[in-house]
């Protein structure tokens, strides 16, 4: 089992209109509605991939209550003639005869309201206007509950992934505390999230962070790839894996470096290709796949979320298309 | 009772940001949500005036149970010890002695999620970004529902606005079957909405209608106020009250010809002012109050909404002061 933690949920929201006028009133032409939060994406392509996956974090409200119903509805029913069906796929396994795998709810229920997300897609330009509501206020007691939830959950757990920003009333060493329960419970763990909680989580040693040319730029100070990554192994992260956006991933290991680039950059919306990419480098981690097959998939699970028509989910036709054709360079040891 | 229909209710949310850039992500600074949709706001201003107030429509979902929480939250309970304290106040009182009376949910159940609208304010500018969502899908079994209901409750209305405008499902000539049946109950009927609904309403002869400057041009081609007004008399409608913005009203009924004027241009949000007109008309006439006070109140509560800092809300203390300076110009009848 995959556990992703997810501190801030959010209930996703996308509205398309014609075109997004500031100033003026617009009537909605679509609208679609979905579980969100970092976490929770991690887990819906987890689940894809055939890995069963276990989300916590805090859901409260009536805003909770929905995300809650359509998280249960994502996840496949247990299919009762053939219970070894969701289980983790072989190695070898071809990823188009994988069959979705649960995704159980764990959430911790707080007395706030889960937060709104909106996307606001402007038909004219494709172009995507962000406004996310605050979150919830949790108290000192929903934190503790939380943590006595994530102990029990990662006895079972052969990963962890920690996603996203912190809701207003959680610490900002809250990532640092649970990075550094999964290390004393020797799970994996991935922590993704940016800014200061980032800073103070990998001084609590993750075995892997993921951030984006942006989120290093602020750890680091430098917008020169190598150099940014390399910064951040020394703050502490065991690996780090920097998305160079369009252009791939940087991988910095203690195993070596390397570099991963889909064949062509692609046009689309880039929303949720992080946590694709998430979703291979731990599902690869979990099948004791090599750096290279991981880096391969998480880099063909993140193209083919750009390419997907639906923001955040991923083009499984593309994704089989790319994953043979994603190059792989290693960094000869001298470069480390 | 008055009785307000809000054929697509909504739950109105405001979303504060420092600065509103298209295609950038914003974090909401502050948020608010409420009981939304016009008949439910002109209730909310009724029910301040001292009037007990039936709302009907529709509500349904999850967002349409977080409607009916606010809505119940909303009113305020009824005294035990003063239940001759929530009936209308006697046309001479005090406009500060009334108590508010309680509004009464009568809305119809449906399958479908009630809508949302998102007015998001520009904090440095201090404009704002309307979005709103089209409404539930309503069946013809609901909206056979709702006119049983509608029906039920007319027996026991003094007067009946219809507001706003129509859901998914709805057809057109949905006001005009509403305005018959007050006629044909007795029941004085005022329609406030755009488009072909109001086209299609006017034609059953509501007995009145409170357009604005773009509905009436909209429904008759002119933008002269007097013109346009008295083409949408000739339409249909008894009497009609021209919103003219901040400028006031210009009333063309059957009694007369009234233009009520604020003393000043104020400034501030419109939102919500033509509500508060449509419960300064209704009031007045169950008070049996003469136009030109019917007029003040109007004007007085639309200028009095305008200056309050919260969207839809009115300034008590601006609107009696402001109710003695409405200033009223009564057209002489050769200009009928």
């Amino acid at each position: 089992m995959i556990l992703t933690v997810t501190l801030n949920t959010a209930l996703d929201l996308t509205y398309g209109v014609p075109e997004l006028v500031p100033h003026a009133s617009h009537r909605v032409s679509e609208m679609s509605e979905r579980p969100g939060g970092k976490g929770l994406n991690v887990a819906r392509v987890l689940s894809a991939l055939g890995h069963r996956t276990v989300v916590t974090g805090f859901a409260g409200g009536a805003t909770g209550a929905v995300l809650r119903e359509l998280l249960a509805d994502l996840s496949p029913q247990e299919p009762a003639d053939d219970p070894g069906g969701t289980d983790a796929p072989e190695p070898g396994a071809a990823p188009a005869a994988t069959a979705p795998a649960p995704i159980t709810d764990a959430l911790v229920t707080v007395a706030g309201n889960t937060r709104r997300t909106i996307a606001v897609v402007d038909r004219t330009t494709g172009d995507t206007t962000q406004l996310n509501e605050p979150g919830p206020l949790v108290t000192a007691d929903e934190w503790a509950a939380l943590l006595g939830r994530y102990e029990e959950l990662l006895a079972g757990a052969d990963a962890v992934a920690l996603c996203g920003s912190l809701p207003p009333g959680i610490h900002v060493g809250a990532y640092a505390e649970l990075v550094r329960s999964a290390r004393t419970a020797g799970v994996p763990v991935l922590l993704d999230t940016s800014g200061e909680p980032l800073r103070r989580g990998i001084a609590a040693r993750p075995d892997l962070i993921k951030p984006n040319a942006d989120e290093l730029a602020q750890l680091t100070g430098s917008r020169e790839p190598m150099r940014a990554t390399r910064d951040a192994r020394r703050r502490g992260a065991h690996g780090v894996i920097a998305s160079l956006g369009p252009d791939g991933m940087l991988a910095v290991t203690p195993d070596g470096i390397w570099q991963a680039a889909p064949p062509a950059r692609v046009p689309g919306n880039p929303t949720g290709a992080g946590d694709s990419a998430v979703a291979g480098l731990l599902s690869g981690l979990v099948e004791g796949l090599s750096w290279p097959d991981r880096l391969r998939r998480a880099v063909a699970l993140s193209t083919a979320t750009v390419l997907s028509p639906t923001a955040g989910d991923f083009d499984r036709a593309a994704y089989e298309e790319l994953l043979p054709r994603v190059g792989i360079e290693e960094h000869a040891p001298a470069a480390r």
